[in-house]
């Protein structure tokens, strides 16, 4: 983990804006011999078809779907918008809704459809980030139809684990017209267990680079074939154009078979819960520090143990990210996606006040952190609380 | 140039589909140290926005353009999509225009365009696949107000070179409102020289992996900032949302710097053009063999030196290019973008009549192709006209 210009030892607690590469998977995967496009009929584009249908397969396994509900795409953010941006084809009035609390990468994908002329919505979030059954239902009976609904499993922000299958039980049981439920599991994939049958989820996104895997390459799950805004060069089923990466595509295969198998995810969690309740409860006992959501730090239930949001008093996140920078330890002030919206948005939506926005930090670990790291990191956020 | 599962050897004449990669480059830059997110504040987020932000300025050199009118996308498809899609929140009604000869991705995307009620029109092309000024000016005469014009400089099925700053002079000339030249560069940067700047271009596509660099990386130029339909993350100045392929930048900037410098295009040109003369001589010299279009065969100025389409007395391309294929050569039947489209719109827009449109193979070939490579493609043609 350290980074290659620095001679200090570095302590990485961002895992949630991109985790560590995973150079095993990604330097296996990188065979350059793979170079032929996957759309053309000779041997060479037969071997990459070969392979990117292998990693296809290897994916579904790990997710438990079907190979031809999965579509490689190029990360997280344009699995999202092709879920998104199906809806302005789609006949019919009913609204577009989404969690308050939702990545910038739907929050603006709202935004463009409201711009396009298609009915959105909100759906408020609780003090958690969280999206409930009660505020879904609450929802739908504020919006009236309703076709779409977006939310994903766990909020980068704060770790705040969703309850999906409860969300998609609500929609059943609307009356009205069939629902789409997308589900963002860019921090649940190889982090919590997902379920994508049993959730009843109709698309869901995933990114390579949050589990090791490298840039640029994303999946994108249908349960039905959908109607896309744009089909490019009409690759992968006509989901997603342009020439596919094989490479990309082999390496998710390869991270989600080390790190999103249910043995795996179940070993790492409870691994990860142990060293974040010791990092919770050793920051609940400083004065100046507020684990976010606050009652965080009574009950970790209902939340990822790889994200964990707090502030310090009197101490912009800023200030602090930098302090602790300079120290050896990466941390974060809110989603990389949204390093250029000051605002804090997600934790807007949650109802946390001004100050302890500005003064927010986001902490998140993955399968490699330590507790000597944990224990490191506490004492480094002990000596800035000296002299800041 | 090998399969990795084949012992036979291989001769790759389908470049224009993918070229090989350039292992030096992708596995120099290859960085895994390079993991932070570029949108990150700390110091691995840091490292990656250097070696980021350097890999555009190295690019931009390369380009002649300045680094801020480069923006990192996923590849081609999207750099086109960006540019076309700017058009959607457009004020005004100009017409979008493009050559009838572009690439499946301005294709498509003009059809998207045109279901989202935006008037588009297509401009005719000539009998070698290309948009000359006197056409464009009666595209502008047929469609009055014309807003964004979208024009490939090398045809990626034929190879028909367009003087792109011949019709960045019409488009000055016209007295209407200002209009954007979109050029998709795909298949020039690297093969033609370029000059982004002389031709006007207001923005302009590039596609890594066409050059030797890995998939999911690609550029798109803008000379001005450019309203787009969706931001994302607001990533790459609001351009192209998503977590910057840091490793994919520092790929695409060595592919530039190796291959597309002036001297490299001008010397490589000059090498491949005499393997073309030869191929073409050759193949025309052939009883059954038809090059499209047919006048190149007499006159091969005005075409890339590294794309050729050619047609073989009944024999549908499809089965050329399957007992070339056996023979160990790769060729293709047209863009592998369009290979689940038979009819060839390409071809069909040239007016090129049905029969040859069936029987029409693409070959293209690249820096490593050698002499012997042509006659061994030679002969394996003719042996296949033996039997078939």
């Amino acid at each position: 983990m350290l980074t290659k210009d620095s001679s200090a030892k570095r302590y990485y607690f961002d895992w949630a804006a991109s985790a560590p590469y995973d150079g095993c998977i990604i330097n296996q995967t990188n065979n350059l011999a793979l170079f032929g496009n996957p759309s053309s009929m000779h041997g060479e584009g037969k071997s990459a078809k070969l392979a990117l249908e292998d990693a296809r397969a290897r994916c579904a396994k790990v997710l438990n779907v079907q190979p031809e509900t999965l579509f490689f795409t190029s990360g997280g953010t344009e699995s999202n918008s092709i879920a998104l941006f199906s809806n302005l084809f789609k006949k019919g009035q009913g609204r577009i809704i989404s969690s308050g609390a939702e990545h910038s990468s739907i929050r603006e994908g709202m935004d463009t459809l409201e711009r396009m002329g298609k009915p959105t919505g909100r759906i408020t979030v609780d003090s958690e980030g969280r999206v409930t059954p009660d505020l879904l239902a609450k929802a739908f009976a504020k919006y009236g139809e309703v076709r779409f609904v977006s939310c994903m499993a766990v909020n980068n922000e704060t770790g705040a684990v969703t309850d999906i299958a409860s969300l998609a039980d609500v929609i059943r049981k609307n009356s009205g017209a069939p629902v789409h439920l997308h589900c963002d599991l860019v921090q649940a994939a190889g982090k919590i267990p997902i379920d994508i049958h049993g959730w009843q989820i109709d698309s869901a996104s995933i990114s390579a680079h949050k589990i090791g895997g490298p840039r640029g390459i994303g999946l994108l799950y249908l349960r039905r074939p959908l109607e896309v805004f744009y089909s490019g060069g009409g690759q992968e089923s006509g989901v997603r154009g342009g020439t596919e990466n094989t490479q990309g595509a082999l390496a998710l295969a390869g991270c989600l078979e080390k790190y999103a198998v249910s043995e795996t995810v179940n070993a790492e969690y409870a691994k990860a819960d142990s060293r974040w309740n010791k990092l919770i409860t050793s920051l609940s006992a400083m004065e100046r520090c507020t684990v976010i959501p606050k009652q965080r730090a009574q009950n970790a239930r209902g939340f990822s143990p790889y994200i964990l949001q707090t502030a310090f008093k009197d101490i912009p996140g800023e200030v602090m990210a930098r302090a602790l920078d300079d120290m050896g330890f990466a941390v974060s002030t809110g989603s990389a996606c949204s390093s250029s919206s000051p605002e804090r948005p997600v934790l807007l939506a949650m109802g946390i006040e001004e100050k302890l926005r500005i003064e927010g930090i986001r902490i998140s670990q993955g399968y490699s952190t330590t507790d000597e790291e944990i224990d490191l990191l506490l004492e480094a956020i002990a000596e800035v609380l000296k002299f800041l």
